[in-house]
């Protein structure tokens, strides 16, 4: 049976993840599932899809990826069912698949997923995840064919939102600061692949962010508490950050600041 | 193996919920096991209550759900373990059920639970979460008899707390709030139903919170950015909403306001 | 297949923890995960230790137990995997052993952990939670040899953080806060047992703390709301509370502050 992967803003103080779990568990019984995370901030579409993307290809192969960030529930909004590398991905088709996307391209597959025998006869109009993307991901798990879940669809035109690409010269790149995250690491859209095609030298580049600059990216954090430092993080983006400290706080930058690496 | 769900105000920043779950896994090893929530505040015995009525549909005949909401613990009051369409409620005996009770009445079988042979032989004062609740459930899930967790008790006779239900009258139902979701919604004590006890014609109706008055439960909540709405939630109550933001925020209305409807 | 508990300050909102146990599901699919806590403070090294100290041994024998908070990461700091009361400990050897260490003593067995055959070739600099940690847990769940996770190391060298043990004289114990957990009980470093080595009767103990004197170490918390009492929390230690109140707020006493138990 597949691992089935769950990203919601839901929370956790209320019961709407363990209903969808318990929807999953009635119709897949011992299905093993992953939380990503249920503290996404309400209706923020830009961090589910950064998360899938640092974390999907350490997951099984066939894995199913839930995602319930769905302002639009209950509206027109499609639901769409998406393969990816050989893993599904079932969301609102509002953009969240955005940074996968744009880094693989379009879906092998995709499919409009429509309320049908797998799912509650009547969805509830404000909660889709319980009535619709639980039963499809579960009878997927069971290992029945994604067809199930609705009529195949084009795979070309799924919604997606600006992704602030950085802009790539001879000897430098200008990108912004993506997301900061629980330890208050700036990450920026501004990947290690990029300073390589810009000819720019890790250990010698110039980061500049806000009034600062940084020389060198660092291998890892290191000791010097307090630092500002620059360092690759674990999904292959340039970060920013204080050694043992909150760079979000201690530098007061916050999301889409720019950030400049020089040769 | 049966599901186990878990509801307490322990917190996940201690190892609290990780013991209960370690006393589990040892006597039913693979037991899987469901986190409703452990955000309950502490002490609150109406949410859990309320989070059951709204998920335990959804599970598995046969779950067993667990909830240690227990400001008593230690002192004399009982331990119950009560089966309410043909799932097992094991809780301390001060009003956590009531909610179920008042919807789906006494449970067909009730049994007050003891120290003996499943649980720790002198079960610490502090803490019947480890050494009470998590063992007697783990020995249901493998299949005993419940009546290993104790003798029989009166099924008429568990503890409530008064349960504000609305007044429903031809035209008019009056209510009042009584929970906020993750996402400021208000849900308040009125169900779909009593709409159509009352002859309220869903569309037409008339609702009034604080100095709002809202014209008709909308069936989603629509794109309109921060408009007020009132919508059926997904448990069957009436909420009242704004669009994208926070509702006990952004109208200043908590718990235990007074909502009508009127046709 | 083992239980693998997880330990980490990563907190739940990113997807760190989700990569773990990613890497851990791909290598050993259907392992049992249990989280003991990602809300450990940036950094701190004292609350994990005290966490599997109230918790390992009510986890079933050959659990393993990563612990991944670790301010040193990608510097020369070891990974350590220790053997303690036939249960593995997988930690940096940065004292955040220190409590079971100074209750249990030396462990049994112990392994300096090494990127090899079983971790991601290139573990990365910022993230070996998921690249070495999560990789060396999963093949240990499948009955893998310790061994194969690095060479054998001295049981005698593990490093340790000053652990503040209590005075213990005839009549007498001096002892000091250690920790608050999320009701806002003070622990104290005071065990029980201490109390019996210094011929002190729990009943007429008199305990100070800041200016307050406490009269006996209360079996429970009892139903008195609001007054302080001092009771022997669930892992053995003499705590100090506010019934059905925060200690920790109403006090104004936080950690380190000194306790004092007298005949």
């Amino acid at each position: 049976m597949s691992l089935i992967t769950l990203q919601t803003d839901f929370g956790t103080r209320d019961a709407f993840v363990a209903a969808m779990k318990a929807v999953i568990l009635r119709i897949a019984p011992g299905t093993q599932l992953l939380d990503i995370s249920h503290e996404i901030p309400p209706f923020d579409l830009r961090s589910p899809g950064l998360n899938w993307l640092g974390l999907f290809d350490y997951c099984p192969p066939g894995t199913i990826h839930i995602g319930v960030i769905d302002p639009g529930v209950g509206t027109a909004r499609e639901i769409v069912l998406a393969c990816i590398r050989e893993q599904w991905f079932l969301a609102p088709d509002n953009g969240l698949l955005t940074p996968l996307l744009e880094t693989y391209g379009n879906p092998t597959q995709a499919y409009r997923v429509e309320p049908g025998v797998w799912t509650a006869p009547h969805p509830h109009p404000t909660f889709h995840g319980r009535d619709i993307f639980a039963p499809v991901a579960a009878h997927l798990a069971l290992g029945q064919e994604a067809s199930g879940a609705g009529p195949s669809r084009d795979t070309t035109t799924l919604n997606k939102y600006a992704w602030p690409k950085p802009e790539v010269a001879t000897g430098q790149v200008n990108g912004q600061i993506l997301y900061a995250d629980r330890f208050g690491n700036l990450w920026s859209n501004i990947r290690f692949v990029d300073l390589t095609k810009a000819g720019i030298v890790p250990n010698a580049a110039r980061i500049t962010i806000g009034d600062r600059e940084i020389v060198g990216i660092s291998p890892s954090y290191g000791q010097t508490v307090d630092a500002v430092v620059s360092v690759v993080n674990s999904i292959g983006y340039i970060e920013v950050a204080v050694v043992q400290g909150n760079a979000l706080e201690i530098l007061g930058l916050g999301i889409d600041t720019p950030i400049t690496i020089r040769a």
